[in-house]
């Protein structure tokens, strides 16, 4: 029970309901919404304050603090279930899917003899029916070649090939910014040479094999990343955000 | 004495000099090298291993698994401590100081009544003599007012503050990507509407008090954000990585 009134709370302050300043519900409040007692409310609340999320206590309301949730796992590598966890609806366009030999670089990140095959996913991805990140993927032949029979536009990727046993454990991912090509901005709508935030991504097992790379190309005023961190704080906690159109600031 | 080792090894790892891959240096050459006993040297080891920045042990020798230390809260906030870290010349040139009334939207993130005075500060960050970044920072008016008494050339400007005494515990940074303006392209030395990587800064007190915001603006050719994350680490490791220009991709 705690855990669900965690996991709903996360949410609304994750897509803004619950804005950053504002009160969290009373105990009393969360107590009867969810038919709870003082235990589990209790032990929802000290969750979200141990991950910086809300502030107060000691006789003060709890207010929110931080809308950078410190993004578990799967939905960091998963575009759907990020989507999913703030309420937003994914979609996604299967551009291409294609068998090729790998290229020098491409053969040099997955650690693979150049010309044994792959399999490259192209995929323009959409937040509300908006297009916002176009996804190029390359696998390695030995998973790739289960999305020949996965009918790809039906969720998320991440999530079938975990469910098929492939161990996706560590992955990198390089931040930087990139003008948007003229593939890149028929398929997202904007003009050529426009500024794309890109992440490159190398995903491998636990033991550090790599499984796949991406190329993710978002636009920047949709999509942004958020990382907070202070004196206190060992690591980081980092975010991706999506931005309302309206609130678009190029 | 391990503390120091540590940090050296920190240093050549996130320098490259130790690259992924590689030997970590034997415990006993770490000891002739450094002159000290085995307790040190396994506890410097240790403390990398901990930090996921070297694999091995149990009978395996140690390599490097990872370039991306996860900085400490100064690197991370730091130009000049960041780059010194990693081995290169941190430059600056204060292009500006200037006190200003604080306009609507400076008043709303360091929330301030409009047309209080702030202090606004450009300066251009050279990375080995290669102008880097375009950094435009706004300091509420007790900060700021100590910087017209400081050569801000000279150094770290967090630094200067810290030891002032000036709380800056806690950092909220909002990753994007912008195209250059015409200032930004002149000072840069690149084309106009060439892609930048944007670190949009919020600087608070403990207690969460704004002090300062900057708009820091990244050739994406020279420095990247690198993430690293795992299904059982908790909290990612983030990390600026400067790249070489003859490695540049765009």
């Amino acid at each position: 029970m705690h855990e669900r009134i965690a996991s709903d709370l996360r949410r609304h302050i994750a897509n803004g309901e619950l804005a950053v300043g504002s009160l969290v519900p009373s105990e009393s409040q969360l107590g009867e919404q969810w038919g709870a007692s003082r235990g589990p409310v209790r032990q929802a609340l000290a969750a979200l304050r141990a991950e910086g999320l809300i502030g107060g206590g000691r006789g003060k309301p709890p207010t929110v603090r931080s809308r950078a949730v410190a993004q578990p796992f799967e939905t960091f590598l998963s575009f759907s279930s990020w989507a999913e966890g703030l309420g937003r609806i994914p979609g996604q366009r299967t551009l291409e899917i294609a068998r090729r030999p790998a290229g020098a670089e491409v053969a040099d990140a997955l650690e693979l003899e150049e010309g044994e095959p792959v399999v490259q996913l192209l995929r323009l991805r959409l937040l509300d029916g908006t297009p916002t990140m176009i996804e190029r993927t390359t696998f390695v032949w030995e998973v790739g070649r289960m999305l020949f029979d996965h009918e790809c536009d039906s969720g998320s990727i991440f999530a079938f090939l975990s469910g098929r046993g492939v161990d996706l454990s560590v992955a990198r991912h390089v931040i930087d910014a990139v003008a948007a090509d003229a593939a890149d901005a028929a398929l997202l709508g904007i003009a050529q040479g426009a500024p794309l935030l890109r992440e490159q991504r190398i995903t491998a097992t636990a033991s550090g094999r790599p499984m796949e790379r991406s190329d993710d190309r978002y636009r920047p005023d949709l999509v942004t990343f958020i990382i907070e961190n202070s004196q206190q704080a060992g690591r980081p906690a980092l975010a991706r955000s999506p931005l309302d159109i309206q609130e678009s600031t190029s």
